[in-house]
């Protein structure tokens, strides 16, 4: 049966820095690279926090779990600390990602600009239908699930997007680990578990509509 | 030009409770769920707090915002914890949501089951291409976006999913706005603005792989 729990990277339990530490990372990232196609040199943690609704302490918490970022008198200068940041979240190089499931979500995440903006490029994708297997979509070619081991090595990926059904998610999720896939994103709703080294971070989509809902209700009770 | 800043709700940067402690009511609701599944009846916050990689004076602290939800020497009832987060989260009832924009990840999330599971349910589309309009897909109907206010009025929905191309996100969450929708899901890689009360949470999928390439880049340098 499908079920809707999130997963968590195999290593998150023992790690130092709350994975909220590093989703907000992203959003400093969003928010300094938004100021400096708007030709702004510097920022601070006020200004930071306030655009992501929390306080120039937390921001400021939050960077010194990885070392020392601001200058006395200026703040931050955001072309070093997006650059930091980037090394930090691993995006400062390309990712080869490999999509598996070629179905709507699959060829919607395909088109999807917001992941090439990031530093990550699908450059195959797999499926088993004999009408995909051949094809191209948005210029990616489709291969056989078959060959998975194969192409995963000679192209050196270690990034895969499972966008499959929820009943085969964990036996291609197995598959992926065996090709030597070394993290997963993982948009079915169902827990898939992965052996030893391999991160598996999983996509939830009503998780975003639940905090839609509850901004609509506390909006309902404060009118 | 396509960009991908996080949304913000309208109300975020009043609010007391942060949104981070808002997701994790969504994913304590999960793992609730899970429980429940598994005909467990109580829990604690150290159980919940090492299923999330969290501590669990974290887990009690974030409860805290709300009110007082365990029992000594117990710790928290399943069911009712579940259901309390579910009042907070305003899904302990169901939302008719609409979603625009029938292209590949329209469809894909008309065929999403974790919608479902937690009580949001999309009951009409809207798009342009007459192609589209007055079909059924996934058993919803689609119709032209001309009767956007006809049908959100007559059909009582708050929320809506924008999943059309970053050049027209902005003005049909303006048109969304002017037919009454309360609250709005952007997959747009764009950030859109609203006005007044009508709250906007954005999706920005490259976060979720910049979470997995933190994972696996922290892995690589263990090793």
């Amino acid at each position: 049966m499908a079920e809707s729990k999130p997963n968590r990277t195999t290593d998150e339990s023992t790690s130092a820095v709350p994975k909220a530490v590093i989703s907000r990372l992203s959003l400093y990232l969003r928010e300094l690279q938004h100021l400096l196609r708007n030709d702004e040199e510097t920022t601070n943690s006020a200004r930071l926090g306030q655009l992501l609704g929390i306080t120039d302490a937390q921001v400021r918490k939050d960077l010194a779990h990885f070392g020392q970022f601001g200058y006395p008198g200026i703040g931050y200068r955001c072309e070093e600390l997006a650059s930091r940041i980037k090394t930090i979240l691993g995006t400062d190089r390309e990712w080869p990602v490999a999509l598996v499931g070629v179905g709507n979500l699959g060829q919607a995440l395909l088109g999807y600009k917001g992941f090439n903006d990031q530093g990550f490029r699908i450059s195959v994708a797999f499926d088993l239908a004999p009408s995909k297997v051949g094809s191209q979509i948005a210029g990616i070619p489709v291969f056989h699930l078959d060959r998975l081991p194969e192409i995963v090595s000679r192209e050196k990926i270690q990034l895969a997007i499972l966008a499959v059904p929820s009943d085969t998610a964990q036996s291609v999720a197995d598959q992926l680990v065996a090709a030597g896939i070394s993290g997963i994103l993982n948009f079915a709703p169902v827990t898939i578990t992965s052996s030893g080294d391999v991160a598996v971070v999983g996509v939830d989509l009503a998780i975003e509509l639940e905090q839609l809902s509850f901004a609509v209700v506390k909006q309902a009770d404060k009118n």
